[in-house]
């Protein structure tokens, strides 16, 4: 039986692959960077560029179809997540690795209806790896099933998560006192490539058991959430509750056993909502 | 005029591939892992049996020569490095990510004569990319030149550094410590994908301004060191003055602005030299 967004999520591959194009391009030329929120949130053309190439692409097709787009928010629009069939886009995931040439940038399509993601694609393009979930469907990675490691026990696991954008000293001093707190379990190893979609990508795959973090938005993890847990991980808020997209926090583990332990150990940073920009 | 080690080099290669080779097919194997001097610093027999199919390769061809391996100092072999050609190897250096199968794991081979470095070779398995590097010829990635990004201003630069293995609450209070001031400059980021010699090959890729680490091994910087500075990057000590092989702590940047500006940050942790074993 087809499922009735398959449609939708064929076309999000194809734009992702025709957006990452354009990342991959825009990496070979010389790159003007202007900042957002802080020295560290930084935004390019090749963003707007990008979202607005796939916002107009999925509106000429869709045209009822709501969007959360990382550009769009920033420049003044809403993100309020309805019910209608909305898509959330980050062109580029990763944009302080672009601007460096570091090699992990991915293009985030995520689609919800009656605020339940239903499919997710992630196209990390400078790898040429195309990751893709959907609701009941499984996930995969250029074709391949993804299945996480499935570990449960904390002290032989590796967890991925970012120092983040904010440079604020005492978010810092708490997004370090978390790091610190795992570590002394202790803990494998702690790695970080810089995009939340590509470490969420690289735990549904199986080579991390896990990754968290805080002060990231809906359009960092809508994709990757049903990727990740189509292959066969969990999602929690960072309290260990349930997952809210709109939040701006995310456990993203191998197993519920790994996510709750990650949650004991995390301090938890007062953070804006996505929707109602109510500190929470 | 040919270099008296190219065909020393030429075989470095050959050896770094038949090894990468036997690496990333022991990835799609179960993985029997032993713990070493931490609970995070990890052996497999795969890291066993690559030092062993390397050093006993070049014995062949090159008997009078000296080898420092990280399996073979760990099994009770000297690690004083003399004036005599010496082969610096590391048979998986990532040995974490690859019992996580987290896909950055590296076979690197570095060759000394008179304590001088004088080629490098890395070879990034998974992503298949052979980096090399030798002395007065430049820094290749699979063919292609390499060049470090240049960037001087710290406040627009992306550092690479690792938690390290030690699980010592003291050591990990001035590691995190360290990552604090860096970030409170600003920079732009920090990232960590798992091994100390893919780090400073993505620095002389111009992806990343710098490298910095405490607490690794000369096996784990000896190659990398000359492709970075080949690629026109610096490799200073942790404290800002000149780098020391056997010292287990690097700096590797784009400008030596950028490395000593780091340096003035770093908290020195206390470290057993590789060759003497001294606490300096």
């Amino acid at each position: 039986m087809g499922d009735p967004w398959q449609e939708c999520m064929d076309f999000a591959v194809v734009l992702a692959r025709k957006a990452g194009t354009v990342v991959c391009a825009a990496l070979k030329e010389s790159v003007t960077v202007m900042v957002k929120s802080s020295p560290a949130d930084l935004v390019t053309a090749t963003d707007q560029k990008v979202e607005e190439l796939i916002i107009s692409s999925i509106k000429e097709k869709y045209p009822s179809h709501s969007f959360i787009g990382e550009e769009s928010v920033a420049a003044g629009a809403g993100s309020t997540l309805t019910d209608n069939p909305t898509w959330i886009i980050d062109p580029i995931d990763g944009t302080t690795n672009f601007v460096h040439r570091f090699p992990f940038v991915a293009v985030s399509i995520g689609f919800a209806v009656n605020k339940q993601v239903e499919f997710g694609v992630v196209y990390s393009c400078v790898e040429d790896k195309m990751y893709t979930g959907m609701k009941g469907k499984g996930s995969f990675c250029n074709g391949q099933k993804l299945q996480v490691s499935g570990q449960k026990d904390i002290t032989k696991s590796m967890i991925l998560t970012e120092l983040g954008s904010n440079r604020n000293p005492e978010v810092i001093k708490i997004v370090l006192s978390n790091m610190e707190r795992l570590l002394c379990i202790p803990i494998h190893g702690i790695r970080a490539v810089g995009t939340a979609a590509v470490n969420m990508c690289l735990v549904a795959t199986g080579g991390a058991d896990a990754y968290y973090e805080m002060g990231i938005h809906c359009w960092d993890m809508a994709a990757s959430s049903i990727i990740i847990t189509e292959a066969g991980g969990v999602v929690l808020d960072a309290t260990g509750g349930p997952f809210d997209l709109m939040s701006r926090r995310v456990i993203a583990a191998s197993s519920r056993e790994i996510g709750e332990r990650i949650a004991k150990e995390m301090q938890i940073i007062a953070l804006e909502r996505d929707d109602t920009g109510e500190e929470h």
